[in-house]
C-alpha cells in the first residue's frame, strides 16, 4: 500500500504532463474550431489525428494496458497504481488527453474485455485495430426499454441459428457509436432465457455495417452531443446475423465478463475526475484573483475561500481512495476490491460534481457558457453518477455488503485490509 | 395575508390549467419536431404562434400585467397574488406555457419596465408591440469583462453628444436577441462616471437594427442554444447612435430601474420553477410505478420514497414563501418586499434543482437524454442560481440584513409581518 | 387561508410577549441558580409556581385548548392558527414559557386526550387537576424492548381480570413522571392480541401511586435529565391492577387515539422550536457584533452572513408552513391535514437543529456550555428528530402518500389545497 | 507513502486490539456503575487504575511518543504513521482505553510540549510523573472573555517580577482541571504587549495549588461534564506567583510552541474519532439486524443500507488521509504537512459526527439516552468541531492557503507530494 509515486511513475507521470501542458492544452482551442466549423460530424477532427500520432512518437500509447497477459507487451506494462496519475493527468483535458493517449472510453474497456476473452483469430481481427488506434469500437448494453442497472433486465435476444447467431433489439448510449471510425459493437443480450438469473447473458462481437445494424440517432447528454469523440448512439438491431464464431467468452458469461469491465473502468473515470477537480480549482484560483466585485477580488470573499478549502480537503481523501483501489486489483484483484471499487464509483463523482457546481457560481454566467470547460465538465461529471448504473444501486449493494460480511471492527486483523494478512 | 384562491384566481387558474392540458402538453413533441426540422432557426416556430393565437382568443394574454397603471388595461389585471398560482401552471410547460400566453421573460420584464418609465411616445412605439406579441426584446446589462452581478461594476458607455446617445460596449446572455423578432435592446450603461455609483448608469431604448449593433452569436447554456425562444446572444455596440429621446427614465436612474425591474421577475421565476418541480414529481412517480429493477417496481426502493416526501415539503413550504412574497408585493410595495424576494430568489432554485437532480437519477439515462423533459429542465433551473447574480451576492445581502435590520423577536409586533402593522 | 394575525391574535400574542419579556426572561437565572441550588430534585422549582400564578392572573392559561367541546370553556378558546405564534413566542424560552402557562408537553396532549374521549367521572378527576395545574401527567406509550416507532410491536399487556385490568410491561422516556407532581400515567398496551393489527392497542388510566407501578429511574437526553420539568422516567408495571373504569375510550382505540393526540402536539412542538430558532438568531447577533477575532467583529465573516440569511430563510418558510397546517386542522381536520402534519414534523426540527448547530459554532466552546442556553437547545432539537418516530417512519409513510394519493398536478383543482373546494 | 502495516505495527495493533477487547470493553459497564456510585466525585476511578497497571505491565504505556528525543526511551518508540492505528483501536473505547494507555488528552499534548521545550529540571519535575501517570495535567488556553481561536486575543497577564511571573486571568475549558490528580495548569499568556502579534505570548507552569489559583466550577459539553477524566475547569488566577525559572521555553515563544503542540494532538483526534465511528457502525450493524420495525428486521430499510454505505466510504477516505498526515510528520515534518492537519481537522469531525448522528436515529429514543454510548460520543465528536477553533477558521485559512500556494496542476512535481521530490 505504498502510494508514493516509484520511478517508473515519476517518469511516465513526468512524460504525461510536459505532453498534456505542451501539447493537449493548447490544442483545445483547435479542437474547438474545427468543431464549429464542421457541423454535424462525428468522426475525429484532424487535431486528434495529430495528437495520437505526436503520443505515439513519444512512446504514451495504450498506457492503460496493466502489464502481463496476452496483449501486454502492447501496452504500457503500468499497474493500475502506476496508471492511476496518468489517468488523472489526462482528466484535465478530458476531451483531448484521453483520446490522444489512445487510453479513452469506452475503447479501454472494450480493448480489455478482448485482451482477455477473445480468441487468437478475434484478437487479430478486432483488437489490434483498436491497439492501432485506426478503429473505434462500442459496447452495447443499456436498453431504453427496461432498467438497465439490473442486467438480469436486458432483452435483447441472440438466438443461435445454424452457424450463425441472430440478434435482434434496441440499444442506447452507445458512446463512440456515431463516429464512422466505430468498426466494432460489442454487444450484450440473452442467449438463453432459462438458465440462472446471471447466466442468460451473452456478449457478441457485431461489425457496425452488418446489415440490419441501423444507427438511429446521436443522443444528448445535457444538451451536449459530445460529437468530437463519437456521440451516444441508439442502435437498432434487426435480425442481424453473425458467425458463431463471432461469440465473446462463452455462452451466459456475459454478466460476468461484463463486471469484469467495469473495474478498471471505474477507476479510470475516477482518476480523470479528479483530473477535472484540479483544472477546476486552477480556473477557480485565476477567476476569484482576477475578478473584482463590490470592489475586491472575489478571492476576498468567505465562500470562495471555503469553497477551494473543501475542494481541496475532498480531493485529497478521494485521490488516495482511489490508489487504494488500484493497489488492491493489483495485489488482490478486481474481485477482492470490490467495496473499494464501488465505493469510489460513488463518492468520486458527487464530490468532483459538487466542485465543479461551486466553479460554476464563481464564473457566473460564463460558468453555463460554451466560453469555458467548466458547462460541459460539469455535464458529463453529471453524467457519470449514471453511468454504469446510478449511485443508488451500488449504495444499496454496498450497505448490503457491510451488513453482510464485516465482523467486528476488534476482530478484524488490521484497521486496514493488508493482501499479507496479520501473520500471527 | 391569505393565500386560500379568490373567485378571481380560482376561474383564471381553471382557464390556465385547461389551455395548459389541452393545449400545451400536446404542443410539446410539435415544437420539437419543427425545432429539429429547422436547424439554425431562431425564430417562432409555427406552433409557438398558434397556441398564442388560441391564448388570445380565450383572454389568456398578458396576464402578468397587475391591476391599475398606464396600460393596466391591456393586461390581465391580476395582483401578484392571483398571477403566482397562473406562472406555476404556465411553468409545468415551461419552454411554451409562458410565451403561449405573452408571459415569458425577458418580455415581461421589458414590457413593465416601460409601463412605468417609458413616455408616451415611447410606449406607443415600443411597448404596444410587446403587447401585442407581434414584436421580442431584449436586455442588455451583462457584460462579459467585469462581474456584473455587481452593477456598478458596468463599463459599457452613454455619451451624449447634441441630440443623440453613442452607446459602446460588448454585453451577452442578453436573452430572447437570436430571434429575428427581437426588434428592441433595452441597453444598460454608465452616462457619468462622476456621480455616486448608483448614479451612475442609464438605459436607453436601441433597435437591434441599429448601424454599430452586431450580434455575434448565440451562446450556450449548458449545453442548450435555447433556439427555440430566441436563445442568449453576445451583442456588440460599436459607436451605436440613438436620438437623445430614445433614454428610458432620466438619467442616472438606471440602477433603480434595474432592481425595480427585478422584483416581479423574480416572483415569475420562482412560480414557474415550482410548477418545473411539479412536472418532475409527475414524470417520477409514473416511472417509479410503470419501472421494474431488481424485481420490483422502483417505486418500493425507500430512497424514491423519501425523495418523493423531501420534495413535496420544498415545494410545500417554499411555495407559501412565494405566495407571501406576492402579497407583500401587492400590499407594501417592491421594495418593502425585498427580504423576500431575495429569499425565494435563493431558496426555490435551490430546492427545485435538487428536485430535478433526483428525478433524473431515478429516470437514468433516459434523464440526462433529449428524450424527457428533465435534462433541459435541469440545465434550466440550474441556470437560474446565476440569473439576477449569483445566490452568494443575495446570501450576503440577505444576511447583511438581517444583522442590521432585526430588532429582538419579542420586540417585533407580530411573529409574522402585518401591512397593518400592529394596532395597540 | 388567511395567516395574517387577526385582532384576537394580535391581541392574545401582544400579551404573551409582554409577559415573556417582562416576567420569563428575567426569571431564567432564577431558575438556574434554584436548579444549581436542588441537585436530585425533580419537582417544579419556587419560580415556576411564582411565574404559573403570574399568567393564571393575567389570564395566559391553558391557552392551547381549541374552543369548543366539553372543556373548550376552561381553555384559551384560541383556533390551532391563533394559538400557533402564541406557541412560538413561548418556544423563545422553553424551559419556562410553555410550562409558566400550563402549556408544556405532554400535559397538554394529555389533556386533550382526557377532553376528548374521557368520562364525565374520569374528566372530574384527572382533567380538571391538569387543568388547574396542581397535578401533572405523564404519557406512557415507548418501550425499551421494542422498536415503538411501529406502536403494533408494543408488547405491554393489559388484562380484563374481571372489574380490574391487570397491566404488566416496562416503559421508558415517560416524559414528565419522575416530577412527585405527577399523579396520573396514561398506559398504551394491548388488550386483545388477536385483533387487527391497529386494533390490539387500548389506553387506561393509572394513578402513579398504584401499587405495582415502579419509578425506576430518570433517563438523560444527550447528557440532560430536565429534571426542571420532570425528566424523562423509566417504568416498570408488575402486575398492577385498575379498576375497569379506569379505561380510557373503548377496547381497541388505543392506536386511534394515539394518532389523534399526535397532530396538535407536532404543531405545538413545530411553533416552538420556530422560536427557539429566533432565540438563538437573537444570541448570534449580538454575539456576532460583539465578539472580534482576526481583527473585525465576528459579523464581517461571509460564512456567519450566510448562515443567518439561510436561517431565516428556512424560518420564513417553515412558519408559513406551520401556519397552513394549523389552518387546515381548523378547517378540514386533523386527518384532512396529515401530509402537512408529517412534512412539518419532519422539516422543523432538521431545519431549526442546523440553525442551532451553526449557532453553536459562532459561539464557540460557550456554545456548548451550560453558561448559553444554546447547547440544552440543541440536544432538545435534536430529540425532536427522534419523538414520535424518528423522521426515517415519517418521510417514508409521506413519500407513500405522495405515490398513492397525488393526481397529475393539471387535473387538482388548485394548486394548493383549498377546503372550499374548487366550484367549478 | 507506504500505508500498509509493516512488522511493528501489525505487532503493537495486534496487542492493542487484545488489550481492548478483552480488558476494556468489559470494563465500561464497571465504570458506568463506579461513576454512578460517586456522584460529585472528579477524580480516577478504581476501574481506570486498574487498567492502567495491566498495560503498563503488557508494555502498553506512552504509546503517542514517537521515537529520538530526550525522553523518546520512555515512550512507545512509534512514528506517527505506527502509532495511527493504535489511536483508531483506542477510540472505540475513547473513556476508558486512551486513559488505560497514558495516551488521552491533553495529557499526551502536554508531555509533548515538555519532552520538546522543558529544561531538564522542568522535565524532572513535571514530565516524570505525567509519564509515570501518577499525576495529570490541563492546558490553559482558552478565555471566556475573548474569542480564543484567535490566539492574538488572550488576555491573561504574565508580568516578570523580579525573579517570579505575576499570572492574572480568567481561563476556562482547562479539560481534566477538575481532577484532584492535575497537578500541573501549562497557562497560556502575554508577556510583552508591545511585541509583534504572534511574539507576545508565553507560557508558565504552575502547580495546581498555587496560591491565587482558583477552580470555579466544571464545565458541561452538552450536558455532559466529563468526570471521568477530570471534566472541563474554569480557573481564575489572581495575582498568581511562581518562579521565572517556571517559564516554559522563552518569552515570546508561546503561540509557536502552541502551534506546534496541536499537530500530533489533531491527528490522535482523528484517528480516535475514526475508532468511535467503527464502534457505532457496529452497533448499527447489531441494531439493524436484531430490531424489527413494520415486519421486517431495520436492516431491510434502504435508508439503513445507504447510511451504512455512506458510512464505509467516508471512514475508508477520511483514514487514508489521515495516515498520509501522519507519513508527512513523520517524513517532512508538522509545518510541512499544515495542510493536511487542517484538512483531517475539519473533515474528520464533521464525518463522524455525521455518522454518529444517523447511528442515534437508527436507535430510536436509546440513542440518545445514557443506556447506549451513542449519546455521549456524539456530544464529545460534536466538541471536537470547535476544540482548537472552529472549523470556520481552519477552513478559511486553508482556503487562503489554497489560493496563495498552489501552483497550477500541471506544473507540481507529482499529482501527490512526495518528500524526495522529483529526481529530474
Amino acid at each position: 500500500m505504498d502510494f508514493a509515486p516509484d520511478a517508473t511513475t515519476r517518469e511516465i507521470t513526468r512524460r504525461v504532463r510536459d505532453f498534456v501542458a505542451d501539447e493537449v492544452l493548447p490544442a483545445e482551442p483547435v479542437l474547438a474550431g474545427q468543431l464549429a466549423a464542421t457541423p454535424g460530424d462525428w468522426s475525429f477532427r484532424p487535431v486528434v489525428r495529430h495528437l495520437q500520432a505526436t503520443a505515439r512518437e513519444r512512446g504514451l500509447w495504450n498506457l492503460f494496458l496493466p502489464p502481463g497477459g496476452p496483449v501486454g507487451a502492447r501496452g504500457g506494462g503500468l499497474t493500475n497504481l502506476q496508471y492511476a496519475p496518468v489517468a488523472e493527468l489526462t482528466g484535465y483535458s478530458p476531451k483531448l488527453a484521453p483520446v490522444a493517449l489512445n487510453c479513452a472510453a469506452p475503447d479501454t474497456g472494450n480493448m480489455e474485455l478482448l485482451a482477455h476473452f477473445a480468441t487468437p483469430e478475434q484478437r487479430e481481427r478486432w483488437l489490434d485495430p483498436l491497439l492501432d488506434g485506426t478503429q473505434r469500437s462500442a459496447f452495447c448494453m443499456t436498453e431504453p426499454a427496461v432498467a438497465s442497472s439490473d442486467a438480469t433486465n436486458i432483452a435483447t435476444s441472440i438466438v443461435r441459428d445454424g452457424d450463425e447467431y441472430v440478434i435482434t433489439g434496441r440499444k442506447w448510449f452507445a458512446t463512440g457509436a456515431m463516429n464512422p471510425d466505430c468498426g466494432l459493437l460489442i454487444v450484450m443480450g440473452k442467449t438463453d432465457l432459462d438458465a440462472p438469473r446471471h447466466r442468460q447473458q451473452s456478449m457478441v462481437l457485431v461489425p457496425r455495417d452488418t446489415p440490419g445494424v441501423t444507427v438511429v440517432r446521436g443522443l444528448t447528454v445535457l444538451g451536449y452531443d459530445d460529437r468530437d469523440h463519437g456521440g451516444h448512439a441508439e442502435i437498432v438491431f434487426d435480425e442481424v446475423r453473425v458467425p458463431a464464431t463471432n461469440l465473446l467468452g462463452g455462452e451466459g458469461e456475459g454478466f460476468a465478463m461484463a463486471q469484469a469491465r467495469l473495474g478498471p473502468g471505474r477507476i479510470h473515470h475516477c482518476m480523470r475526475a479528479l483530473g477535472i477537480a484540479e483544472r477546476a480549482l486552477d480556473l477557480v484560483r485565476e477567476r476569484a484573483t482576477g475578478r473584482v466585485a463590490f470592489g475586491a477580488p472575489l478571492a476576498d470573499q468567505g465562500v470562495v475561500r471555503e469553497w477551494l478549502a473543501l475542494s481541496r480537503i475532498e480531493i485529497e481523501s478521494l485521490r488516495l481512495l482511489v490508489l487504494k483501489t488500484a493497489w488492491l486489483m493489483d495485489t488482490v484483484g478486481n474481485k477482492a476490491a470490490m467495496t473499494e471499487i464501488q465505493a469510489i464509483k460513488i463518492a468520486v463523482p458527487r464530490a468532483v460534481g459538487q466542485i465543479l457546481d461551486r466553479a460554476v457560481q464563481v464564473f457566473g454566467a460564463a460558468g453555463v457558457s460554451g466560453d469555458h470547460p467548466l458547462a460541459e465538465l460539469f455535464a458529463g461529471v453529471r453524467t457519470l453518477r449514471l453511468a454504469d448504473g446510478p449511485d443508488e444501486v451500488h449504495l444499496a449493494s454496498l450497505g448490503r455488503a457491510e451488513l453482510r460480511r464485516r465482523a467486528p471492527f476488534l476482530t478484524q486483523p488490521a484497521p486496514h485490509p493488508s493482501p499479507e494478512g496479520d501473520p500471527t
